[in-house]
């Protein structure tokens, strides 16, 4: 099952993209897709007649942030041995955690905005976690039963802002700077969050083209340790590193993105984000 | 003004303290104190005669943190020149940010829970912004404009997770590590936020004992400096920095926070903290 929130910007409603691939309606059920009713959707999983007796929409609706109101969005750095390589940092011998604000989500396929002064703007497609039980201190061998499914992220970074401080929030939460979804695809259908593909291209040329088994740290293996720092709570974003390709790690020079590119994310099973970068 | 939430955790009721220390019930008003119902308490502040109409709070309840479900809680590394000396870390030429969890909010006088593996646990006393209207690119002339008040923050940090990466989020967001309040003042009371003592003991020995005027940036600095970076929100809140005199800075050996210990933080015009420190 997919969950999303559909049409225009702070008008969003809540759907659900059924198994034959048909977005329906999910106002009569819940008024949006929250961190408090994030329950309710998921319990929709077993209720195959009550899904499919939900108004079917017929229109190509944009995508919204597939949650709304998320308490943390967390990320973890250099979770790939690749893309620490490329950065010229050390290999983290545990995750490195830091957050992007809640203000910075949009949609899968909105613009990305560059913000003013930013010249350094890089992409990062990640495997995104969504939580969805309360998850305090659990151990990685229970820690997916907290997990509710996951989606595409792209943790937006300006490598200007990121370098002039040593703490990197600043350069990864920008406004729009972390398109999410298009929709949140329960874990039932992911058996194996580490057996999927993900690349990414900006203006049709593929910028990374890597695999989540090559992640240094597991899905199971984050959701526990950052449990154990911190409470994870219903709807919580976790963006799990970005594997080697980024622009930072062009040679001879770093390559940025400019207003008018195209970036285009696939991970299987999760759908396809589309952005264009502009101009303030 | 003062701004609070009242009552048993998880069970907290809007309240106000008006101007003769009275705290009376807002349930009335608004069902609890959110990003959302924030303008509406805000506003009560010329409506003297619906505030005196308000039932009076004859008991001394417990206080929550002073607004629920917040979206983003920045905080400002390193802005007192006698704190970056202690911490033998540069004086920056801009703020540095950082992000505290939500999740790590609790009451002014709430129990400070030691998590496992810390043992380096230290105390930041800090004058905590509360942002009352959408600050998208302000300009430093017209930044309080958009602040609805100002509290205590005990940014409590444990050393030992600070320093195992560069990220210092993980260190600064567990459980408990954010008492705020007991209240927001509201700015009305507060025309000059740079000439507010502020001091924190230990167990009753003086260890932070400065002023706001010592900050290296302003408030009105902080909030255009942000959001130039991230649109702030109503509810936001930003950890300004502290001052001199935290555990870290001790000579010759540091002194970190113990099961027992009791720490007290005063703010000028904005009250009291008290918190104990326990094990989990």
């Amino acid at each position: 099952m997919k969950i999303c929130r559909y049409g225009p910007v702070g008008h969003e409603k809540p759907g659900i993209i059924d198994d034959n691939n048909q977005l329906r309606d999910l106002s009569d059920v819940v008024s949006d897709i929250t961190p408090e009713t994030l329950a309710v959707v998921l319990a929709m999983r077993g209720e195959e007649a009550k899904l499919a007796s939900l108004p079917v929409v017929e229109s190509k609706p944009r995508f919204g942030t597939p949650i709304n109101t998320v308490s943390k969005f967390v990320a973890i750095g250099l979770n790939y041995l690749d893309h620490a390589k490329e950065a010229e940092l050390p290999v983290p011998d545990e995750p490195v955690i830091f957050f992007k604000a809640p203000s910075s989500l949009s949609g899968a396929n909105d613009d990305i905005i560059v913000p003013p002064h930013s010249t350094k703007l890089d992409w990062e497609a990640e495997l995104g976690i969504v939580i969805g039980h309360k998850a305090k201190q659990v151990s990685r061998e229970e820690a997916l039963e907290y997990v509710a499914g996951y989606c595409i992220v792209n943790d937006v970074s300006d490598r200007g802002f990121q370098f002039q401080s040593s703490q990197w929030d600043k350069a990864k939460s920008c406004d729009t700077f972390g398109p999410i979804g298009p929709y949140i695809v329960t874990k039932d259908e992911i058996p194996d969050p580490q057996s999927l593909e993900i690349w990414l291209e900006v203006n049709g040329q593929i910028r990374q083209n890597s695999h989540t088994s090559q992640m240094i740290f597991s899905v199971a293996d984050i959701v526990s340790y950052v449990s154990h720092y911190m409470t994870l709570l219903p709807g919580d974003l976790i963006a799990t590193g970005t594997p080697a390709g980024v622009g930072l790690g062009f040679k001879p020079e770093p390559v940025w993105l400019q207003p008018g590119d195209r970036i285009l994310i696939h991970i299987e099973k999760l759908g396809y984000q589309n952005q264009r970068v502009i101009a303030q």
